[in-house]
């Protein structure tokens, strides 16, 4: 069996974003289940603790060191490496495999002084990976450094996990069209946009890749604080498969 | 009236570290009264609070953005900046001044997506700045990155803030000898040491510093978690007039 934990849900800014006083964001102040932190996922199965991406920074708060098997990383912007860099300064212990797209710059320091962090050679594109818990195939997302998806396959469970990306790269999009995907973590920072976004989803491009590669579920996420108040003023209009991530929502497969 | 909270009084792994299970370490486990979290404080005068570094990470839950006037940077390192990366996103607002020595690169993409940090002109050493409700003068440090420290004139009281570094300049240890420093805030990040110790103070060279400058009290910070342990075996050792930083520690000047 294994679990999935959302651990953050928000895109670069959270929700509450800071100084915002929109109906989303008074919500969060007030209603703590509302706050979103930065977009990442666990996954424990019997080995251990997966790390997708590590944008919180109370990690350390939130983990033992021993419990964390490896990180995963889909990109190198702060809002998902942030809480590593001082969890790196963990020392005397087994380093931590970190898996990571082919990224020269990291970000700031983290290679200088990656302290615990075993960085591990960049993953390549479509080559199915065997973790011993899963295998993990990584896959090309259109962003503004160089960014995996992941399609992770957990005994017979499949999971897509994309994110950040605006639409997916044809290549990612052939892939994905022939698997049978169990849970789809999609990003979706925006509201309906008239507009082409840039670097991030908005709900009109999520649901045209929920139409494409058809999962089962779908769960948006790196939610922005306008598209939840879009959310608010359009509630029930997601189809059926389709949700909106939630911090600390948990799924839990037997 | 104003008053000096210590925000933060750790070094760069802080306190507990992440995976350590030294006396120090467990202690903050169990009683939050000795976390230490990223090295910073802030001013509040009947003007607005300045924040001295934005190393903590939940600096938009502790404070309204209507209520920061300014931040002021002693250097780029990741724990003295990393709680601006989210916050930069704050839009509609008047921009918040951000003061800084010359660092060509700051941390990772700050300049380049500032938001809503407004940053000025890189300070000069030793000139002496008006901002208002404070006189601040930039003091170079000896660090591994551009960083001041700052001698801070507030009505009558005078308040230096020197971290991080390992000794001071000559140039800056002479503007400080003639001063009458009221509250010295200093860099120890280590207990005692025979090597030499590099980019941080140990506590014989930040002893020596005091002896120099002669603050009328001295509160040393930035402390390291076996700095910690070294404190717990060693009471009551320290100078009648120096002080371990407590996170938290609040100081009000009528």
């Amino acid at each position: 069996m294994f679990s999935i934990e959302i651990l953050g849900s928000a895109s670069a800014s959270q929700v509450p974003q800071w100084g915002c006083d929109c109906p989303a964001c008074i919500r969060a102040i007030r209603d703590p289940f509302f706050i979103r932190r930065p977009c990442s996922i666990s996954i424990t199965t019997e080995q251990g603790i997966t790390l997708i991406d590590a944008g919180r920074t109370d990690l350390a708060e939130r983990f033992e060191y021993d419990d964390i098997q490896r990180f995963i990383l889909t990109h190198f912007h702060m809002d998902h490496v942030q809480g590593l860099f001082h969890l790196r300064w963990a020392t005397g212990k087994t380093p931590i495999s970190v898996y990571r797209p082919d990224d020269i710059n990291g970000c700031d320091d983290l290679y200088k002084h990656s302290g615990c962090l075993d960085f591990q050679a960049p993953w390549q594109a479509f080559k199915r990976y065997n973790l011993g818990d899963m295998l993990i195939t990584p896959l090309p997302l259109n962003h503004s450094k160089p960014t995996f998806g992941y399609f992770i396959e957990l005994g017979n469970t499949h999971i897509a996990y994309l994110t950040d990306t605006v639409g997916l790269p044809a290549s990612t999009e052939n892939f994905l069209m022939d698997k049978n995907i169990d849970y789809c973590f999609l990003d979706c920072s925006d509201q309906p946009s008239k507009e082409p976004p840039r670097n991030h989803n908005d709900l009109n491009i999520a649901l045209k890749i929920v139409a494409d590669i058809k999962p089962n579920i779908t769960i948006l996420t790196h939610i922005g604080h306008q598209f939840d108040c879009w959310l608010i003023e359009n509630a029930n209009t997601l189809p059926d498969n389709v949700s909106i991530a939630v911090d600390h929502l948990k799924i839990e497969i037997p």
